[in-house]
């Protein structure tokens, strides 16, 4: 009668087994600015099931038993298919789950929530020299080729134009889904959406590609910050 | 006839009694900023027991034997039935230790107190902008849901405004506890009191608490900061 | 029929053996933000073989079975004599591999490429105050009595003025060597070339060397660009 | 005939021995940025000995036998007595020995010079707005109380100028000595003087007061930067 809660989901000695890997990465992250105060949030799909950090958690102090898992039967599924099969009791599931969802089903294998300051105040930049409906511009930076192009594309070229859509923030997230879902539709290339005032989901078809993107694209929008301080566009157009 | 001095209160296998944990955490509050050069402090309250960090120490090496224990006898009890039980010989007691206690009166389990350049900032330019009676008040940021609303009643909605209340400083640090029991009366749900040109005071019902909503209020000064060197306002009332 | 792949190359029990310290140094370099997102890299010369970092790795967490190493025969030899004879099965060799061959031509025994922010402000910078043929220019702070003067020639003393040569970025990393080495002609005493928008190559004639050059330097970058921010003159000459 | 270059006094098992301590501290200096590049040192005086780290290594590196130790015998003495009574073989003294003797003279016992950017950055405002002779002031902010008024007078109080003296950079660090000792007679109380365009040498009568002093003057430093920039005056004069 023992693990009706599928512990077992959590149990393992391979260092990069999701359990393990997802605290590693949160601490990695919290190191980089980018989860404080439980803020932000890690999810890697492995197979049939999706782990997600859980919420309100100190995201440095994480364990594998904090881990959520849900069943993520392949191939396509109906939606209704996807549950939580594992929750730690004490604990309440990511109010991101259906936004990391929406990447996994374009394929991506791992998804990252950051409250980076860089992106947001790349948002309030964008927003207040661009207005509501613009994205995220920089083009000429050595760092964007460590940005991909679009799924099965290659990476960007060094005079190529990185854009990155902004969403609008909403009171609760799991409200962003829709307008996330839209503007995965717009971009269908980009591995990126910015939400203003909030943050970043970025996601890559595995754990090593999200991470080294939203890495890239945090140095980028840091460097858009610090070239707008010092009066130099983030694009040759201007 | 052993122990006369109450060592048996900081020695503890537990890695989060209050004896081992107010170390752990100074530590980490170092590697943030928050406590150079022996400044800020920590207190725990533990049962009718309160854990303060010394002064004057390097908050970075603090030791279990380092910590002032006081008798903090519950159900209510009269101010004198406080005093330290626990002294260790070389050490002075934390003159912020009844700035702690103001907070543990109000139901807090754990009071961080903090020199973060980003909070002395943001007091100096609220002061500036809108002069000495103002508190910091920020809106439309992710990151405000990390601070909550007031006891009972959850966290900041994203449209909130976030306000914190900023007293003068005093020479002497005790002298600040009648400004800071005053600005917990006038503002009841805060969790935390700016002190101007000095830092803050933030405080929580447990460790985990205290701790991020310390985090994410450091993350708003911050991003206030910057957001000022931008040009961009902290409310959407401009 | 062992080893075809010679892999003994690469295992070594010395600490200071390339294979075991350019993970360790890249760990280093990526916590100092110059190898973010798998950009930048670090080759080290010993003896009669160079060893490089490969491609697209995350920086912190390469293994000394990465590396690829390539034959260096000494006595002056034909560049022909250059080749792999270890690859990693599943790695790509890094596109900078004639970049430091550049410098290891050049007497050097390491040389190390960071995509430092401070340094491709520094660039762009002098790009907009003293046109596309400057190189960066600094006098009188401490710290440039940290870089050579060159080859033989001791350290740069206080007043002296540092130069370092910027090249205009490439599409393709390799398309750089040309650049690269025509400016290493015409600044013969420079132990770093800046890349426009990229970053930076620098190198010595040990690993200590280009590391503390590589850190002088960029202290130097970092500065430059607060005191530009602060309207400070980076030379005496203004 | 062993011990010809008094190894004992580097070998010991208490890690709070000088030849111990300063690789930690010189460790801890280096992240936080006051020793970049092999720039900056620590000296440390213990009974009739005086440590110092030596000249052109990775102070992150550092080892117990790559200390300097000089004879140092009390009471008074005459300078000549002064002397190296180890010296590591294969490594240069450092040139700042002359200017740690200076405070170790004034009864310090420990002394640390950092390469710090906000110091370098302080003393360029400084020249700017108040020209070559002024000094460094700052008041009315808490973390000035972790600086001392002078020996035996206590610390700064909060309303308390602070003045740190500041004396011109020589194209050889010992020949600082001179106009350093002058700083020190024509401000008996301070525990600091700046060099411009180069750092800060910080003492204390033991390692912890220098380490927790340098750390308050480097906090007030890079406050008074980000001051500085949001135009902020530093005292409250203006």
């Amino acid at each position: 009668m023992a693990d009706q809660n599928n512990d077992h989901l959590v149990q393992s000695d391979d260092p990069d087994h999701p359990a393990n890997l997802i605290p590693r990465l949160c601490k990695q992250f919290y190191s980089l600015g980018w989860v404080t105060g439980t803020g932000g949030g890690t999810s890697i799909r492995k197979d049939e099931h999706v782990y997600v950090a859980p919420s309100g958690v100190q995201k440095e102090l994480m364990r594998p038993e904090n881990m959520f898992v849900l069943s993520y039967p392949t191939p396509k599924y109906p939606p209704t298919a996807r549950r939580y099969i594992r929750k730690p009791l004490d604990l309440k599931p990511s109010a991101c789950t259906p936004l990391f969802l929406a990447a996994f089903e374009r394929g991506a294998g791992c998804c990252i929530h950051t409250h980076s300051q860089w992106a947001v105040l790349v948002t309030l930049l964008v927003e207040k020299f661009h207005g509501k409906g613009a994205c995220f511009e920089i083009s000429d930076i050595e760092q964007i080729k460590g940005v991909p192009k679009g799924p099965g594309k290659g990476m960007h070229g060094f005079h190529d134009t990185l854009r990155v859509p902004i969403i609008e923030n909403t009171p609760f997230e799991e409200d962003l889904t829709e307008s996330l879902e839209k503007a995965m539709e717009q971009f269908p290339d980009t591995c990126a959406v910015l939400v203003r005032r909030h943050g970043i989901y970025v996601w890559g078809s595995d754990v090593a590609k999200a991470k080294t993107q939203c890495e890239s694209l945090d140095y980028l929008f840091q460097l858009a910050v610090e070239m707008h301080r010092l009066e130099l566009p983030w694009t040759q157009r201007g």
